[in-house]
């Protein structure tokens, strides 16, 4: 312990300011636990030596440590509400920023019991904690959301790139909680996912409202190899769930498509680069017009995302800028006339995270909403980061309020960034079921169940509350992998089990649990007949672009009728799980560090997904001997 | 050359489109001069081109090259005004965005007499060129401005650090033309310099006018040695120019302090860290209160540069944040009531300059002044890079309007970041004379010559149209080093040349013309005598830190009555020139990279002025002995 330490903990004040006039870069020393002489005053909750650090030391206030939390963190721990006070109005900390476990100083004096504190909280916030809904409001990969609402309704669609069934459609009636209700394109037949590498299909689509009608537009992106290799589509539906119609194909170049319904009856496109424009027939079926640049965008680095709004007068062009990085942004522009010229919002970028080190990033790609009861909000994706800058959950929702400045230039969250906590929108709050944990009694799959590509058409089936999937004739490794179930990562921590009948594996076979991002990188773990009909082992395989590492081998009792395999997920840690009884588990393995399921892990391809967790079950390719056949039945899967 | 850069050349439309549709990356080529194929196509002018690249390629429009240059600059080049119209219109480039030089596609047109381009740039920004004034408007070091209007005039103080005499006073009735009219500080007696390191002494002071009497209140910066190592001084003077009283001293630690005088008569000091404040006296010369926080600010690091404006019923707050370096900002907060809460302004930071390529960087610390007509503008420091992130004019002053937003916040430029072209103020325009050129003929030094610390009472004279330098008794690596005579250097490339008679140098002493940031890093450039009494020699010695780097030696025959010493500066190259006839200059050395003059270009003490260059005299330590006193005498020093 170092004097100032000392000095700090006994609350010393007079030995505190000795010790820093005589040697002020005293302040950035970090005791045995790591902790900073700032962070230790606040959470000592000396005032008096707390207000000396910040208004005569060095020590910066916008300091966080390795969880992302600041002063006032520590200083909600102290208990004292005065310092806090103090910290809130006269430093300006925020009660409502969280740390990277998106845990906010409202939250530890909410959950530490600091009823005078909460109060405190609650005046500054105006309203209290169980009014507020935290981002992301849809976790794991639900990125380029676009919204529309329909009365009470709102539907909201998120791309899904090679992920089938295709362009999940979600349901919300209070904006916050939401479940998928339907896919735009649920037909096999009509998914044309064969033969795409990972990253590519289903981008950034846009649902809207016509004539009674929903209509969703999509950019189909293929491989980059041929001339073509970007289209737009649309389908449309008297229902918000579908079934959609087939398909219209529009052969124009670009991404981001959006379908604006302008006030004469003319129906146009928006896509970028930039936002160009060009009208469509009534069926939104066909391109009637050229394609003109409406505007390029304001920061002008990959202009994409572009949508129409028309209010009082002005169209508001909305667009993402900056690429879906750190960088990424909302910027708006407006125009008295549809085609221009366009004149951009000086208060741009009107959404984007400003701050390098906060739990969510990659802000941008936003649609504006209104409610039936006249509030404004901005549906965008967002990023969270772990520590080294790795997204693992993908590109996920998040929602933060418009407001329209007096010179008319709507604004998100009041121009400070993506919240963690936030009011909740004034509308009736639903609750739906969200199935996490599936027994297979349903007899359809439920609707959060995503293949990447579609299945073969005999690849699965549910019977007896067993899902049973065919064993793929490729490997996970491949682009020609089927029937591979999976489900969103959509936390840092989960558990997830699956209780899976012993398969009948023949040389070469296995089947078990994946924590899968792409063809490119993925972890199986599983059951394998490695070498003979003899011997059943458990092993682990990570494929990170061309490498494999195999895990040791184990070997099971393969006359044990049921195998149960467990993942829990920490950050980037995994530890692998075997029981055969589902009630005492023995650890496998623990993988430190699989970053190379996070879009940052590996430099190859389109990587703009996110990480899944699911079943599979590989067959081999002499899978047309009959004798090779393998059919593994999975009695359920819990994620947790 | 490839095949695009030729069917961009030779206008073939067709030909780009399917070279870029069948290999997308191409547009990324750059050609034999390093110039890429968009701002190829521009400069070619041909508009299909130009707009399939826009479009549909991958190119960003916010490249620029080597130079800063944008698509608009090449456009403007290849003066086809309906292509300009349309990367205003539909890209939305700016007219007045700067290259590296601070040359504008809106120059480019008029330099290049493109009338049609040029009437069409007028009709976009509202006024022709020669109405629009550049920044910086204070160039070389010029940091931490602070302004003053009293009736008609405007009045500036900026930092002088170890330079007397000390802190600048420069009017202007116009706000764009400045000359020095006096310094706060002129007394030897009482500016204190002795002992001190470079870069400390006289921080950031500033300017107010209260009952008929000019107030200068200023940091005064110890060595790091000893517990107090900041004190506030006030002067002030019934006349802008001065002389000002001795400095008073208030003991409060801090940086940056400012006066503000409420309408209840009672009047504070403001200074950092964030904004405190306490009242003093009537004479501001004594603290009578403890200091309070105010506020810290909005950005939370290095907060600083406190400045209180009243208006309509509010305290307005403004800070400068972020360290001056690229991450400096203006921020602003408002209150009710002069002691608080502060409220911060949604639209901060109010300026900054959000392009870490651009020609002006590190802006921040501002002052608003309102002129006699009613408008706004802020002073605020800046520096301008080159390439590699080296800033060798140091900060310098920069001037933008500041514009009310309906919810009556001020933002600056529209919150564009820094204005290289603007328009001018709607005032009088005056022309001083800037002395640039120095005959020596006054028997007064110009106020535009300092002296790092004060030199000593006979360290100089002018008599007979020579400036007659006393030879320091220690060498200019030393804070003992006296009667330097020295200059801002005001741009990137100058040409500097003085004319000295051949000094009688004993052995070890030398003299002439001087690149010099502060003791730590120089060059020096003159006559030597290095071992006899016998030889004179021409020599270049650069110093870096620890590091002296001799040039070899060019013996001169020291019968000549005069030496001609040269400079020609490039960025940070530097030609060194000798000439005995005032005519033919003959190349001595040239150094290519002296970023050593730069605040970034060594990592040591504190690094705040910028790059000057004048004349010295070295005479050694054995001056006592009569025989070795000496004399150099300079006919004129020209800055060009």
């Amino acid at each position: 312990m170092n004097k100032l330490e000392d000095a700090i903990i006994l609350e010393r004040y007079e030995q505190v300011k000795m010790i820093l006039e005589k040697d002020p870069t005293r302040i950035d020393d970090l005791n045995d636990n790591g902790l900073n002489m700032t962070f230790l005053a606040a959470k000592t909750g000396n005032e008096q030596i707390v207000k000396y650090i910040v208004e005569y030391s060095r020590a910066s206030m916008n300091t966080v440590d390795k969880d992302n939390r600041n002063i006032l963190h520590y200083a909600a721990m102290s208990g004292n509400t005065n310092l806090v006070k103090y910290l809130v109005e006269k430093v300006g900390m925020s009660p409502v920023i969280g740390d990277f476990n998106l845990i906010t100083p409202f939250d530890i004096a909410h959950d530490s019991k600091l009823f005078a504190m909460e109060r405190y909280f609650e005046s500054v916030v105006g309203t209290s904690l169980d009014n507020m809904y935290r981002n992301p409001i849809r976790t794991g990969m639900f990125p380029d959301p676009s919204i529309v609402r329909v009365n009470n309704d709102y539907y909201m669609v998120n791309s899904s790139f090679i992920y089938f069934p295709c362009i999940p459609i979600s349901h919300s009636k209070d904006l916050v909680n939401w479940k998928i209700i339907g896919h735009a394109i649920a037909d096999p037949e009509w998914a044309e996912l064969d033969g795409l590498e990972g990253g590519r299909g289903y981008w950034a689509p846009d649902i809207s409202y016509y004539d009674g009608k929903y209509y969703i537009a999509v950019t189909y992106r293929l491989n980059d190899t041929g001339i073509v290799y970007r289209k737009q589509m649309v389908m449309s539906s008297d229902k918000p769930q579908g079934p959609y119609s087939k398909p219209a194909i529009i052969d124009e170049d670009g991404i981001d498509p959006s379908i604006f319904n302008d006030d004469d009856g003319k129906r146009y496109m928006l896509l970028n680069r930039g936002a160009r424009i060009f009208e469509l027939n009534k069926e939104a079926t066909m391109q009637i017009s050229e394609a003109d640049l409406l505007f390029y965008g304001d920061f002008k680095r990959a202009p994409e995302g572009p949508h129409l709004l028309k209010k009082d007068g002005y169209y508001y062009l909305f667009e993402a800028e900056g690429g879906t990085g750190a960088d990424h942004r909302v910027t708006v522009s407006r125009s008295k006339s549809l085609k221009g010229n366009y004149e951009p919002c000086p208060y741009n970028p009107i959404m984007s995270q400003n701050d390098a080190g906060a739990a969510i990033q990659r802000c941008g790609h936003g649609k504006p909403v209104q409610t039936q009861n006249g509030q404004w909000y901005m549906v965008y994706l967002c990023g969270r980061m772990i520590g080294d800058g790795y997204s693992i959950l993908g590109r996920e929702t998040a929602l933060d309020p418009i407001t329209w400045t007096m010179d008319e230039w709507p604004i998100v969250n009041g121009l400070k960034g993506p919240s963690t906590l936030q009011k909740k929108p004034n509308l009736p709050v639903c609750v739906w079921d969200t199935v996490t944990n599936d027994d297979f009694i349903d007899e359809k799959l439920g609707l959060d169940w995503m293949f990447p590509r579609a299945p073969e058409q005999d690849g699965y089936s549910i019977a007896d509350s067993y899902l049973k999937i065919r064993g793929s004739k490729w490997d996970l490794d491949s682009i020609d992998a089927r029937n591979v179930v999976l489900r969103r990562q959509q936390s840092f921590k989960f558990t997830a089990v699956c209780k899976m009948k012993t398969p009948k594996l023949n040389t070469g076979q296995n089947a078990g649990i994946t924590c899968f991002y792409d063809e490119n990188t993925f972890l199986k773990f599983g059951v394998f007949n490695n070498n003979s009909n003899e011997e059943f082992v458990l092993q682990v395989v990570e494929h990170i672009g061309d490498q494999n590492r195999k895990s040791q081998t184990f070997p099971i009792d393969k006359d044990k009728e049921f195998i149960y395999l467990k993942v829990i997920a920490n950050y980037l840690r995994r530890e692998l799980l075997v029981s055969f009884d589902g009630n005492s588990y023995k650890s496998v393995l623990i993988l430190n560090n699989v970053n190379y399921l996070c879009d940052e892990g590996l430099e190859k391809g389109k990587r703009f997904t996110g990480a899944m967790v699911g079943m599979y079950a590989f067959a081999g390719k002499n899978i047309q001997q009959e004798s090779n056949d393998l059919v593994v039945e999975f009695d359920y899967f819990n994620y947790d």
